[in-house]
């Protein structure tokens, strides 16, 4: 199996070496903190993300090293001891990683990662490791709005040539999948990730041909199996469309395949596949499916189906390689927690005059409580590392800022959401498979309730905090704003 | 220098290579055909964008090469004959390549690159060739629009932890830079390309110690040179800077040291910047410099400045790295024209539904025309490639929609716009340096009137075509037209 890796370990901000290099210098370097990954706010107003990049950061977490450019390049910055490129140079990852695994319907405030390590190992991950989640975690959360809005109709990601560089291509067309995409047109996220791969035909097959009838003719001769037609390279229903069908007719049709389908990339999209399937059907075509592509997203494709448009699947690209609705997601990397000399944990907490900045201190696991009848998810609970939720008792929820919002679920599963990914360094999680997080997402999203699940003004799902971590922010906000 | 080379001929999308085996079995392989790449319409609704990519197609070209793995994949995949995968393994690009170089402000509709080669060839690299070019450009011109907005304050890239991968970052870096920022955050963008990266400290740095101003003195003391504190973690004005006043006064000043800055991530920016000047000035700190950084663009930029926010420099993140306001470049690749057995020049064009869409058929070549009083840019004037423009002469130019728009240029240059970067598969053109590339991209800036660069209606600056390419593209639509 192909494979893409190089060493990426100084994809860093520089900032992560200069902090580094102080906690070095300033006795700090075997302090074992805590680091929380979490996002702010949904993409696209959404009712909940999707997790993606973990499989990436896996690998760069094994792989991290400095090699002898890196040292001579850090060398020449001037501002670097020897005694700390020494240290660089056995630089390994001794810590332990949580995580939420791919594939898995996640909520803003949660923690999809959380970092045990020494300082300088969990500070220095920092920049790699939000760069991962928040790629992977932007395309998939994408795709899955898109599929939906497909509402069974197949769907492409199209996107590499708008894609923001070659990883944008590649593990986006990855994250599409598992966000629940059919396939790509990226034949190398195929080779390498096995995210099925298909294509058929640009408009400069049917220019190299004298007419568009020959081009069409020579496509299914050569490809019978798989002949999609783009029919709009001069004139959809007075040119492409009848001669798609003639070559259909001449070429496919005889060898008794009937499975066949039409592109369409231009135009008035519902109008001409209303007007294409009823002369596929009157042509007895009626296995022709007809596909679209031409900047879509999830709010055309939902119009579209509304409007009655006969569209059989979708080739999805700018708008989902690049998220160009909200091309952002915003997850940040924050220190939480660091241990006493005695092992103990000590909260920390970051203050902000922006009241959504404050953190949720504390080494925390977060569980899920679901229905027991329905299956479906009624919240989420953020506890401290050392809390249980109890699912065969009642349990009281609340708003962690209205508080007086309170709610008691009874008859619920609480499920842990976190895994442990690396334990003194050493993965202790097998990866899952791509077809297995794509299936784990598909049963995730399913698990949501429709009103979670729409796009507008979705519900806004619980993501609640125990009493007791509730109380130790509460107090550490208090605390703050008394010394000031 | 470290070298992050990967052979990604694979990525393609995959109807490259259903048609590539397509042209191989149909006899056409040998086809001699031209592309054009080009773009329809400016990011942001800009005067112009800013060409950038080309140093990483040449390397992508001069690397194509299908390796076992490929091959492998590629039988997998059970339409491809043993013959063309024979052929494949010998794969290399043999053909001719123009491009505008990088750096120089480019146009709507202008070929920013031409191909010539075997259709098979020409055709293949069109994925990639795209998405280096929609990347880089994008980048390129988003950092050109925030760096004019700063107004001579420094800019900073910092978005690597929310760039979509990690092409994304680096070669976003890379781009950010000829545009025109100052410098990065990405410290492999540095080891590789040399953009000058930098960084000081995050909230984290802060939070590691058990005060402030232990974390900012610890600071001051370990980079005395390159103290930048960053004074928002618990409160600006009554602990943070004072805080930071204290460090700067106690490490700093004892040593002779008066440069310094503090950083501001959150909160009120004029308001709190203004406070913050005073408050430096009146404790003689008048060289520390004032940094703020948290979801800017040019946009925000302009308005701060505009409102007098006492800023010197600028850190910028998502918004650049991902050009936020406008993600996608939308770069197309296509066939303008095919060589007859003969060896001339048979024109070929793509016609649409949508006017837009129609391409400018043809090998052509780019002439930009400047007043040689003013230096200034005036026009742009796209030819067929064996047409000449005589500066010595008064040129009549007329614009192609409205072709009673007409207009006589005295005095002026003729430079050609592209230059030959391959010849029969070899590399022609010797790579300018980044330096050169970004102090090229500040020259061409320049060159522009300040209406061609202002942000809000832009003049429409003219890209016009000679009176036989216009000739030949009308009567090439007349015929379609005429066909149907």
């Amino acid at each position: 199996m192909k494979n893409l890796k190089r060493n990426l370990t100084m994809l860093t901000d520089f900032y992560e070496l200069t902090m580094t290099n102080g906690y070095f210098l300033s006795g700090m370097k075997d302090k074992i903190v805590y680091f929380d990954v979490f996002f702010r706010s949904n993409p696209d107003h959404g009712g909940f993300a999707i997790a993606a990049g973990l499989e990436q950061i896996v690998e760069y977490i094994n792989d991290l090293c400095f090699d002898d450019d890196d040292i001579a390049y850090l060398r020449t910055k001037g501002c670097f001891s020897e005694e700390f490129l020494d240290y660089l140079r056995a630089f390994r990852f001794t810590g332990d990683v949580w995580a939420i695994p791919e594939g898995t319907v996640v909520f803003p405030g949660e923690p999809l990662m959380t970092v045990r390590a020494p300082v300088m190992e969990a500070q220095f991950i920092e920049t790699y490791v939000l760069m991962m989640i928040n790629h992977q975690c932007l395309i998939a959360t994408k795709a899955a709005r898109i599929v939906r809005a497909a509402k069974g109709r197949t769907v492409s990601e199209f996107g590499s040539r708008r894609a923001q560089g070659a990883d944008a291509a590649i593990l986006g067309a990855r994250a599409a999948y598992i966000g629940g995409c059919h396939s790509t047109a990226c034949a190398i996220a195929d080779e390498v990730y096995g995210v099925p791969a298909g294509g058929t035909m640009a408009h400069a097959w049917v220019q190299m041909f004298d007419t568009e009838y020959e081009a069409f003719r020579t496509y299914c001769e050569i490809y019978p199996e798989n002949a999609t037609l783009l029919i709009d390279t001069y004139n959809v229903m007075e040119s492409g469309l009848p001669n798609a069908i003639r070559a259909f007719k001449e070429v496919l049709l005889p060898k008794g395949i009937t499975k066949c389908a039409v592109r369409l990339d231009s135009g008035d999209v519902t109008y001409l596949t209303k007007k294409i399937r009823k002369k596929l059907d009157e042509e007895g075509l009626t296995d022709c499916k007809i596909v679209v592509s031409n900047s879509l997203d999830e709010y055309i494709i939902r119009e579209l189906i509304r409007q009655g448009a006969e569209v059989d699947g979708f080739g999805v690209g700018e708008r989902l390689i690049t998220a160009k609705s909200d091309p952002v997601f915003g997850g940040v990397y924050k220190l939480c927690a660091m241990e006493r000399e005695d092992g103990t944990v000590q909260p920390k907490i970051k203050i902000s005059e922006n009241v959504g900045k404050i953190t949720t201190p504390h080494f925390k696991k977060i569980y899920r409580l679901r229905g027991r009848d329905t299956g479906k998810a009624e919240a989420d609970l953020i506890c401290v590392y050392d809390e249980t939720v109890d699912d065969t008792r009642p349990i009281e929820l609340f708003d962690p800022e209205h508080t007086w919002k309170r709610k008691i679920l009874e008859n619920f599963t609480a499920t842990e959401l976190q895994v442990q990914v690396f334990k003194n360094g050493k993965q202790v999680y097998a990866l899952p498979t791509l077809e297995e997080i794509r299936r784990h997402c598909a049963e995730e999203i399913e698990g949501m309730w429709e009103e979670v699940r729409r796009f507008t003004n979705p519900h806004n799902y619980y993501v609640d905090l125990s009493e007791k971590l509730w109380q130790i922010k509460h107090d550490m906000i208090a605390e703050h704003r008394k010394i000031k």
